[in-house]
Parts: structure tokens; C-alpha cells; sequence
């Protein structure tokens, strides 16, 4: 196609959304018209799925739930059972945060909040990542912190450089089940922080989780400041305008209510069953088309755009949690997935973008520009040419350099970055997500493959107590493949081996004699013998 | 294999190095000896090359350079001419930083220097971020920020956060060139912002560039406080251990000798002509395995340990800009690259791992471990079992599960993250990115792909040029193509509407009307005439 071709198929293509200011362009991707006349039916079934799901069918049958984030942005399509809850629920974060601000509500030992810990991990970090990081203003009425992993030395550096004023500091447990490890074991590194001090946890602490659950039973126990709640019918990686979300963007001054109706206005967008007209289709359509509906081509997510750092971080989530599934909802085995990747622009251009160039053309790419360069206007970097103008050059320019070389691009435009289009931006991806789901046949709302890692830890920790009990039992050096066969393990040498590595290098009594680079060679002996 | 084979194979194939305390284990790549000996000559050349390389040899004929980021960590290997120069420039850093944290070089109008600005992109920014988040401590001597883009916005809010240190804040540019225009841009802004508060640029700026570089130009023009030297013979992606990465490390008070020591033992072992004593060896072939030697499997990394959270980043520029080329050394169309992804275990179990798990398997994945949970002894979670132990046994659990469904990975192993072990990691990577780019004959030292999309946004902000000037001189609205006509750039109208579109955004005195939805019928208007 010559230039003018290719404005004419922008012009055919173009979706646009007055409301909103955004627009969608996926005239870069080589699909025809006769192959998305073939997809319609495809599509017409996607829209009643999507249909019946916004209407409170099961559309999680392996987990028998409903899935309803999008009741979320608009309360009135809910269940009736269900709307209050959502209607109350934010009225309850609006005046909490509301006392938060103002010193209604106070810590014990000082006049105020002055930061906010934040404990989760996946859905329950991700969201409230990517939104603080692209909406907080420079200066938000409380800094915010994560602590989104069970690694020790990440949890010592965020309560290390926190220790003056954990005093001050509230912390967000965030776990649907209350049962998630990481969370748990953080929730329980930063109380013992908090004993350290003196300091009464419960004051400081706020849960999220659903009724029922763990934790809430612990926070009941213990009295905690508050609890608001996720609901079953929300999963994780939806999660951001539920509680999750939610609390955490009111306390630092967000507008939620401007994220919701954005968020409200896309839901109605992405509803309307005609593919051109659908932005959430159209892109359904572009990813079905560049990975052959098997997720041939890696999705390369480069927002130009420094706030909008996380979003491939957040979408590498949404996408592959949702979309990476072993079997189809037939239950035939499918392997489905894309891989979602990328930073923003245009630094990547400086890292990997030479590869997406020249390099293996396994991947489409997803831009993000953003019109607005920055609130006020800019200097001159040379004469009518503003930094900002240099960015959009790059977009630009990236853009045709990679359609020149047959590498396809879809390009999500927005007048600036706000509350109201970062709302937009999630609901678009959240019901890409479900409308492609349905073109290739796959359940998005479960994570069955999440479990076998989980397993496999939980047995390897099974293991390590049996090593401890042997070795505090024995009073002489065992060899290895001796210490597996006394914990009933000879055929998982190289598992025991790994766990008396590890504990050997943590202060746990354990000590390895002999050359360490033979491990089945090593002698394992315990502290009270080498005294 | 059952788990006792495995265990073999574990031992048979695993790489020790007693003096820095690093494992890697490449037992569960689906290789066989055979395979591997088929590969011998292959390696054999690539040794060699590496040797030549070392030797002065022009490693990147496209450019005509040589290629000497090995001969950093030990200058008795470089040429002659070139050892001194190296050795002084590292006295000279660390004199340089002395006298920065003792207050003997302070700014104008504090007595000290309290934070760091590093304006720089890709190479520039990539090895600083990474090293400052891994091994800064929790509360450096100066505070570190990056200006890594030409985001205006992006600028805007890192210079608000400082609006009150700037008078104390010491600004790098960096840029090898000295003509990169994101660097520029971001140097250009930065120098307002001290102008705007009356406050002397020079008097904080430091250069970093090449010798005769424009910006070598402009520094001595100017009087900036110093200026160290980028050499010729390293590229970006390989800069940490030049002046680029070993000023912002000292700076924050990391051990840059350390550092390099860790790096020069790495060097040391990954010249080893054989394979099953090479680490670096070890991984080329690992990753020529997964992808057939033509990058089909996507590499991705993730280290368990927040600290290490940018590592794969910084090892998606080092091997993708690399490895990602179109033409092969002798000129043939290979479109080469290994895609990399990935953020940090066990955080992204929680993301992006039930894909990996059981979704489409377009992928090897590499694990780091590190030993050392946190400096200090841990609480118990549950008897016997510390977070660290969750840690570890979420890596082992999912290197178990991804094996068990047929998906490879790679293990590093570290006892602890020091400066010693972080540049060892960066060391055993370049190295490897080197040999594999033999094995699969290409230049892994240029970056042709970049300038692509460099030119397409000159032509762009040329044609921006020319549509203000016409704008400027014309009474009346124009149609867009009338516009486009009127530019010479009839056949660009699309290029044509996103320049207004953006500069209407934009307080440029662009105005259009009509109905933007409808991009070809909309006109451009200039302010003077609204007004």
C-alpha cells in the first residue's frame, strides 16, 4: 500500500471516542476485510458470552463463580443482592480515607498518616502499582510503599528506610483468600517490625479480603482499624476499582470516582456488537490476527509515556494469567497464551527496540501516545521543536520504521493521562481479554497452573522440617545421599541438597563439609556438633 | 528421567566457581551429549573470536572498532596506549567522588551535594538504574534520580520532586556522542529548570562522553565541574564497568573495586576453551538450544530477589539490541534475537507464571537464586520456616513444575548480592551475548536497527517545520490536504493530521475543527485567527 492508501485504511479503521478523547488505531495490522468477515460469527458469539457474563452467568465454571468487575463501574447492572454492597463499599473507603486526610482517624503515637505500606502480591499489587505510579500527584497527601514479595531483603529495605516513621505509617493487607503465603508471611515481618518498636500493629493496619476468609477472621480477632472487602465475584487481576484499587488511589488523592466513570464509559463502548465500532473487538480481532489465534507473536506494550511505565507490567498479568491456559473450555488441550512484554518509549528504542527492527519478527507491538506533553507549556529545544515534540517524532517514527519491515502495530491514543482515561485504558484491555478468551475458547478468570508451583514449595517445605528434625536428632555428620535416605527421600538427593544449601547460608544451624563444588560429596553437619 | 537421573545429570553439568560462590546449572535443558558435541566447532571458533576480540582484534567492522569492555576490569590486558587511560580515569572518578561526599567540590549555594540527577538513555541509564537498585544501601550518601526519556511530563515530575535540592543536586549527562537527542533534550530541560531558580547549570553538571563529542564541546564552553570519558571501544549496553556505570556507583558509596574484581574473575573463567568449564559457554548453548539457534523460545529471567528486580531489563538491552539483526556477518537475511522478559520471583508467579506453566511453551525460562535470605537471622513464620524459606521454595517449586510440563530452564546461582557478584552476573552475561552471537555469526556490537526510527522522526519534525510555517503565514483555515499540499507533502496526510493533532494538544496555537473522529475532514486553524 502507498501512503495514501494507508490513510485511507487509518481513516476506514479508525475508532474514535469523543467521551473519552481516545482513540484506536489498528490500520497497521495486514489483516483484509474478507478475513474479518470470516471471524463475525466468532465475534457475534463473544458478544453474547460477554453478554450473559455481564448478566451474572457462570462464566468461571472450573471455580463455579460468577465474574462481575464490570458491575463495578456501574452498580445498576449488578445483581440486586449485589449492587448495595458495591455502592456501600465505596461510600465506606470515601469516608474512611476521608478521616485518613483529615486526622479523624489517627495513630496511636502521632497527629497523623503520613504513609502507607502496601501488602500484596499480584492482583493485589499490580494495579494499585501502575495507577499510583501514573495518577499520584509529585506531592500525594500520604507516600506509598510495596511490599509484594516474601524475599527478606526487600521487606528490610522498605521497613528499614521506613523505621522513623512506622509509627506513622499505614499498612493495607490485601488477599482475597487471606491464605496467600506472601502476603501472609509479609503481613507478619512487618507486625513483628511494628512489636520491635512497641508500636500496637492493629491500630496501623487495614485489611482487604473477602468475608469469611483468614484473614478477616485474624483482623477480627485482633481488632485491626478496618476491613473492606473483595468479592468472590471479582478476581485478582480485575481487581483495581474494587477495594484493591480503590483504597489505595482514594488515600492518595486520586479521583476513583472519575476512574470509575471512565472505566463506566468504556464498559459501554467495548459493549456495542459490531466489530468497527467495538475498540475492545478491534483489538481482540488484532491479537487473533498476529498470533494466528495461537498466540504466535509476542504483544510488545510501549506506552511513550513515563507514568505509564507499569502498563505492560500490569498487562503482562491481565493478558498471560488470563489467556495462558493448558486446556480450552472443551477441555481439549490447546497451550494458548501471548506473551506480553515492554517499557515505555521511547527508552526502549534505546534497549530492544534494534530487535524489533531487524531482528526475529515474532511479535506485534502496541503503542500508547499520550497528546498532552505536559501540563503548561515547553521550551524550545531548537527553533518550533519542543522535547515533547522529539517523543512523538519517536512514536511516530518507530511506528512506520517497523510497518516498513512487515512488523505489524496498533496505536492507543489519549488526550492526556488521567484518572478518566486510565480507567479507560483498563476496562479496554479487561474486555479484550474477555472477548479474545472466547474467540479461542478459553475459561480467563481461573489460574490452574498457579497451584503446581505452590505444591511443589509446600512439599519442599514438608522436606526441610524432616532435615531439621534428622539433623538437631543426630550427633555426627551425615552424608547427603544418608540424610535423604533418613527422611525417607533417597529418590530427592538433589532437593535435600538444595534445602541444606539454602539453609546452610541463613544462620540455621546447618554447616556443608567439603568441596562445594561436588555436592554429593558434602558432609552435612549441625551447629551444636561444630561447637 | 526420574529424579535420580536428574540428579546426575544435575552434578555431570554443573558449574562451581569456589571463588566467587556462583552456580549455574543448565540440568534442565532438554540437551544431549551428542548434541553437544556436535556444537564443539562451533565453539571452538568462538573462543577463538573471543580471543581475537581481546586482543585488539575490530570485534564490530561495520563501525571499524574494537571492542574493549573486558579490558575495564583488567587493563594489563588492553593495548598499551590504552591501559593508562583506564587506570587514570579510575583514579580519577574516585578522587572525583571523595571530595564530592566530603564537601571539597560542593555547589555554589550548599555545602554539600545531597542528590544525583543522571540524565542519559538506554546504556546510559539501563547498567546505572540496575546496579543503584541492587546495591545501593538503604540510605546512600547522595540520594540517585534518573532522567531517562524525553518525556516532558516524565522531566516535569522528577525536577518538582527536587524543586527544593536542586541547588544541592549534581546532574550527569551522559551521552556517548554527546548528540543523542533525548539526552540533549533532557540536559536542555534540566539547565531551565537551574536557570529558572537563578542557580548556576555549570556549576553542578558533569559530562560524560566521548573526547571532541559535542558535548565536550559544550562542557568546556560552559565550565561544567567535570567531564570523564567514555571510550570509543565500549558500547552502551556494555558501559557499567566505564565511566558511565562506575561514577553513579561510587557516588551512592557501592564498591566499584569489587565490582570490577567480581567481573575480572568472571572474565578469567568464561575464557576457558571448554564448554563444560565455561559458564558463559554453559548459556549460549543453553539458549542456542531452547531456540534451534534462531531465538524461536523467548528467555525469560527471573531472579528471585527484589533487588535484583532490573536485571532483566538491563539483560533485554544487553542481548537483544545485541542479538536482534537482520543481516548476519557475511550479509545473508537471518532476522536474528532471543526476546527477553521477566521482573522478579516469586512476585511474578502471581502474574505472568500460569502462562509460562501451561500456556503456549515459547520459552526457556532462568532462575536466580541467591543463598542469602537477608543480612541477619529471620523470624519463624511457621516452625522451622522463615519467608526466605517460602522464597526458595516457590523457585524450587516452579523449576520443578515448569520441568514436569516440559518447559527448560536455566539456574544462577549466587551466595549473596555484592558488588562482587552483581558485576560477576554482568560479566558472565556479556560474555555469553558474545559467544552466542558467534555461534549464530553475527555482530553483536552495532545497532543499524536505531536508526530507522531516529530518521523517520527527523523527517517528521522536518515536516512540523514547515506546517507552522505555513500556518503562521496563512489567514484561514486550511483542509488538511490543502495543509499537506501546501508542505509539499501531498502524499503524507497522514503524517500531516498527527503533527496538528499534537501540536493542538499542545498550546501550540494549532487549533482544528470539525469533528475529530473524522480526521479528513477536520481544518487547521492557527490562534491568531481564532482570536
Amino acid at each position: 500500500m502507498n501512503t495514501l492508501e494507508l490513510w485511507q485504511r487509518y481513516l476506514d479503521w479508525l475508532y474514535f471516542n469523543e467521551d473519552l478523547g481516545l482513540y484506536l488505531d489498528v490500520s497497521r495490522m495486514r489483516f483484509d476485510d474478507e478475513w474479518v468477515a470470516a471471524l463475525e460469527p466468532k465475534f457475534a458469539q463473544a458478544f453474547k458470552d460477554m453478554d450473559a457474563l455481564e448478566q451474572g452467568a457462570i462464566a468461571n465454571p472450573d471455580e463455579n463463580r460468577m465474574v462481575g468487575h464490570y458491575w463495578l463501574r456501574d452498580p445498576d447492572l449488578a445483581p440486586a443482592e449485589l449492587k448495595n454492597e458495591i455502592v456501600e463499599n465505596l461510600d465506606k473507603i470515601e469516608a474512611f480515607v476521608g478521616k485518613i486526610h483529615k486526622g479523624g482517624i489517627r495513630p496511636p503515637r502521632a497527629p497523623k498518616f503520613t504513609d502507607v505500606l502496601s501488602v500484596g502480591i499480584g492482583g493485589s499489587a499490580l494495579g494499585p502499582q501502575f495507577v499510583d505510579e501514573a495518577l499520584a500527584s509529585d506531592f500525594p497527601p500520604l507516600a506509598i510503599h510495596f511490599i509484594d514479595n516474601t524475599d527478606p531483603a526487600g521487606i528490610d529495605r522498605i521497613l528499614n528506610r521506613l523505621k522513623d516513621r512506622l509509627s506513622s505509617t499505614l499498612v493495607i493487607v490485601t488477599s482475597k483468600s487471606g491464605g496467600t503465603p506472601e502476603t501472609r508471611n509479609g503481613m507478619m515481618e512487618v507486625k513483628h517490625a511494628y512489636e520491635q518498636q512497641g508500636l500496637d500493629f492493629a491500630a496501623h493496619a487495614v485489611a482487604v479480603t473477602m468475608l469469611g476468609s483468614k484473614m478477616d477472621e485474624l483482623e477480627r480477632n485482633e481488632g485491626w482499624l478496618a476491613e473492606f472487602p473483595m468479592f468472590d465475584w471479582v478476581g485478582g487481576r480485575t481487581s483495581e476499582m474494587s477495594s484493591v484499587g480503590l483504597l489505595s488511589a482514594s488515600l492518595l488523592g486520586i479521583d476513583v470516582h472519575a476512574m470509575l466513570a471512565g472505566a463506566k464509559t468504556m464498559d459501554l463502548a467495548t459493549r456495542t456488537p459490531e466489530i468497527k465500532r467495538n475498540p475492545a473487538a478491534l483489538l481482540a480481532l488484532s491479537w487473533y490476527h498476529a498470533g494466528n489465534g495461537k498466540g504466535e507473536k509476542d504483544m510488545v506494550v510501549i506506552p511513550y509515556k513515563d507514568s505509564l511505565l507499569l502498563f505492560s507490567r500490569y498487562l503482562q498479568q491481565l493478558v498471560m494469567e488470563s489467556l495462558g491456559k493448558e486446556k480450552d473450555l472443551d477441555g481439549n488441550t490447546v497451550h494458548q497464551g501471548i506473551a506480553v512484554y515492554g517499557n515505555k518509549g521511547s527508552t526502549d528504542q534505546h534497549a530492544f527496540v534494534q530487535q524489533l527492527r531487524e531482528g526475529i519478527a515474532n511479535f506485534f507491538a502496541i503503542f500508547v501516545e499520550v497528546l498532552e506533553d505536559r501540563n503548561g507549556a515547553s521550551i524550545e529545544i531548537e527553533p518550533d521543536v519542543t522535547s515533547g515534540d522529539f517523543l512523538f517524532g519517536f512514536l511516530q517514527g518507530t511506528r512506520q520504521a517497523l510497518y516498513e519491515n512487515h512488523r505489524d502495530s496498533i496505536t492507543v491514543t489519549i488526550a492526556k493521562v488521567t484518572p478518566r482515561t486510565v480507567g479507560a485504558l483498563i476496562a479496554l484491555f479487561e474486555r479484550a481479554v474477555g472477548i479474545y478468551a472466547t474467540l479461542v475458547n478459553v475459561n480467563a478468570y481461573h489460574q490452574p497452573g498457579v497451584e503446581a508451583g505452590k505444591k511443589a514449595a509446600g512439599t519442599l517445605l514438608g522436606l526441610q522440617r524432616k532435615i531439621l528434625a534428622v539433623l538437631k536428632s543426630t550427633n555426627q555428620p551425615l552424608e547427603l545421599a544418608e540424610l535423604a535416605e533418613k527422611v525417607g527421600a533417597s529418590d530427592q538427593v538433589e532437593q535435600v541438597y538444595k534445602i541444606v544449601r539454602h539453609l546452610a547460608a541463613n544462620q540455621r544451624g546447618v554447616v556443608l563439609l567439603g568441596d562445594h563444588g561436588k555436592p554429593d560429596q558434602l558432609g552435612v553437619s549441625y551447629k551444636s556438633l561444630v561447637n
